[in-house]
């Protein structure tokens, strides 16, 4: 058994979707902690704040005012990362020159969602039920699905009434850019820098393929090409046979804390058959999603009984690129929370981890024992 | 000229250093805060703290007593995240598994030390002078050297009288392992998980090459192979002629804002010449380099009126490599600082730097200029 052994031992271990190592010292956890102690996640809150900027009929920096929504909302993020219009730019080609090969750079399009998961102020992921929680899987699908390139071959496969809102000041006349890849995403709670507790995500296009898809595409179609099947699948596969990291499964999906977690209690949720993108989900399979990141997000507070804060955000097919480029993306969900010990004491990934590589302390089979003896109902009363 | 475009529009700039892309959006840093608020830096502290394990005659939590030492005292980390004996593991080799491809793990051994800058409890690199810093530098040096593999060519190029501390239960009967490299840094203040206010930094020791320095050796070499001359060395050039990013320089070293910075105030220490590592300067760059980092340190502070976190730490050569490897390493300082726009507000890197890319606010050239600007007398009375 490998697991007695690595328990024990400083190790390090390859992650093939990023092809990258993580250092594993599993002993280290027995240091003391003294240095810095989290806030808890803040819990009580009212159910509608009028100074909220997402709470339904509240007026937003823009001016904007919200719509009386229901459940999800959708708006251009008024400090948008990335914009649609503005100035070109590439490098002085001077060829040849130092500053063309050390000094380069090249404009970046795009555009900015946030989307709000409910109306309620007061509650998160973990407070909302699967039925609740498939409204946002259709969401985050409907957005997607209306800003893919007409070239994909996911183009169509999905019909939505969804129509993307306007920038400010952008009166419909100019054509829409075609962007090439959409990161979805969620910030969840202070220590993981978001500055609202309104249950909301975010979902940012551009013109390039960032670093993280990059690299995970580039180790999905090697591993593609070579072995002839998804790295994805057969890991998922692998892992069910094994159940040494599994936090949850249901007959769509998994949830583990992969082989190669590099945050204490992160996970990955994974469907057990090939799929490109959300486009390529059901509605059984919508559901099975749902039902899945319920369970992350409840077991997540349940285990040191506080709003676990976190990042997550969805890896899927680029909206625009090659037919192998879609076809070896590989839907999946990463939850990168920073908690290691409790409520108030959190991993830093600091100076080792930013100039050597990253290093954890208890290892991935460890918090997938824990998490998974943490289900059951969530430990506060839901605030219905 | 390019900055007025780059100062306004958002854009990609490309690290020839680590092979890799950043996101810049200057216009962001408009939008208002209202997230979490970090504890300022710590001032106030007693010259000697009874209870600190880093305080000279103190006892730590093996047992041992520290010296009654008067500048810098190393001793192996109490709490190491990799150790010099363990048990062998590597992965079954069942050839053609899944496991075998994606379950891969390898043990590693290693080596940790702490390294104290100062006897005294309350000082910080930014309260010292180059004088008591170039003592520091002399450490890294004589630690780096007294580590290095016989066969590499960097070996011997130092005399040093530093007989390296022993872990706990080893009575020196045991030959010493030869590590591949050696990792020195320091972390800064409870934002960047330092537990302790007590000056002092570590140096991890282990078997392989982690990810940060390996991506860079590859990109050096590259260069190297395909014009002859050294990254760094033609980038310091670069950099002197076009004036957009200096901090600081002297005659040995450059302080700058790299062109390709993922913190808001990162810099680089980078010597004009090329110096494969500590051991190939001389003790007027000694002297040179330890200005630099009194420079680094006490700008930081000065900045936001506060005592600055950061992590930062050397590359350089590895211990043990091949000839081509040695000879390509450049000697270099990274620090890495979290905070935005106050002593309080820090720029989190979370959702989308972890799932997209790295994303930046203010431009290099902006945080060069205000670094530029604080130079002079440390804002708070020296308290020695
Ligand atoms: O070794 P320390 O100071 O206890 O710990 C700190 O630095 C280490 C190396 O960067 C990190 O792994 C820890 O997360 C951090 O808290
Ligand atoms: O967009 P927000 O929620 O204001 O900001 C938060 O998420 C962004 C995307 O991960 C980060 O760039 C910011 O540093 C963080 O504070």
């Amino acid at each position: 058994m490998p697991e007695a052994i690595l328990n024990d031992i400083s190790h390090r271990r390859y992650n093939p979707l990023r092809g990258s190592w993580i250092l594993v010292s599993p002993h280290r956890t027995k240091r003391p902690w003294q240095g810095q102690q989290e806030k808890p996640g803040t819990i009580e809150l009212p159910q509608y704040d009028a100074k909220c900027y997402l709470c339904p009929g509240n007026q937003r920096a823009s001016g904007d005012t919200n719509p009386n929504y229901d459940s999800t909302f959708v708006f251009v993020n008024d400090y948008s990362a990335v914009k649609e219009v503005q100035e070109e730019y590439t490098n002085p080609n001077a060829e040849g020159s130092l500053e063309d090969s050390l000094l380069v750079a090249q404009a970046e399009k795009g555009k900015c969602y946030v989307l709000t998961f409910s109306k309620r102020h007061d509650l998160t992921l973990a407070d909302m039920s699967p039925n609740e929680i498939v409204k946002v899987v259709q969401m985050w699908t409907d957005i997607y699905a209306a800003h893919l390139s007409p070239d994909s071959p996911l183009a169509g496969l999905k019909k939505t009434g969804f129509v993307p809102p306007r920038s400010p000041g952008d009166d419909g006349a100019r054509v829409q850019d075609q962007y090439r890849y959409m990161q979805i995403f969620e910030n969840k709670g202070s220590a993981m820098g978001c500055s609202n507790p309104h249950p909301h995500g975010q979902i940012w296009m551009q013109t390039s393929l960032p670093e993280e898809p990059a690299a995970e595409m580039e180790q999905l179609r090697k591993y593609k090409r070579e072995k002839g099947t998804h790295l994805l699948v057969d890991y998922a596969k692998l892992e069910t046979e094994k159940e040494e990291r599994i936090v949850f499964e249901n007959d769509g999906f998994l949830v583990v804390c992969p082989w190669w977690a590099t945050w204490p209690f992160e996970v990955m949720v994974l469907p057990r058959r090939h799929a490109r993108a959300l486009v390529d989900l059901n509605e059984k399979e919508q559901a099975q999603l749902a039902e899945a990141i319920a369970e992350v997000t409840r077991r997540y507070d349940n285990l040191f009984e506080t709003s676990f804060p976190y990042s997550m955000g969805i890896h899927q097919a680029p909206l625009e690129g090659s037919e192998e480029e879609i076809e070896c993306s590989s839907l999946h969900f990463h939850f990168y929370p920073p908690l290691l010990r409790s409520a108030t004491v959190r991993k830093f990934l600091v100076g080792y981890e930013m100039l050597g590589e990253p290093q954890r302390d208890i290892t991935p089979e460890q918090a997938a024992s824990r998490l998974r003896g943490c289900g059951g109902k969530l430990y506060r009363k839901k605030l219905a």
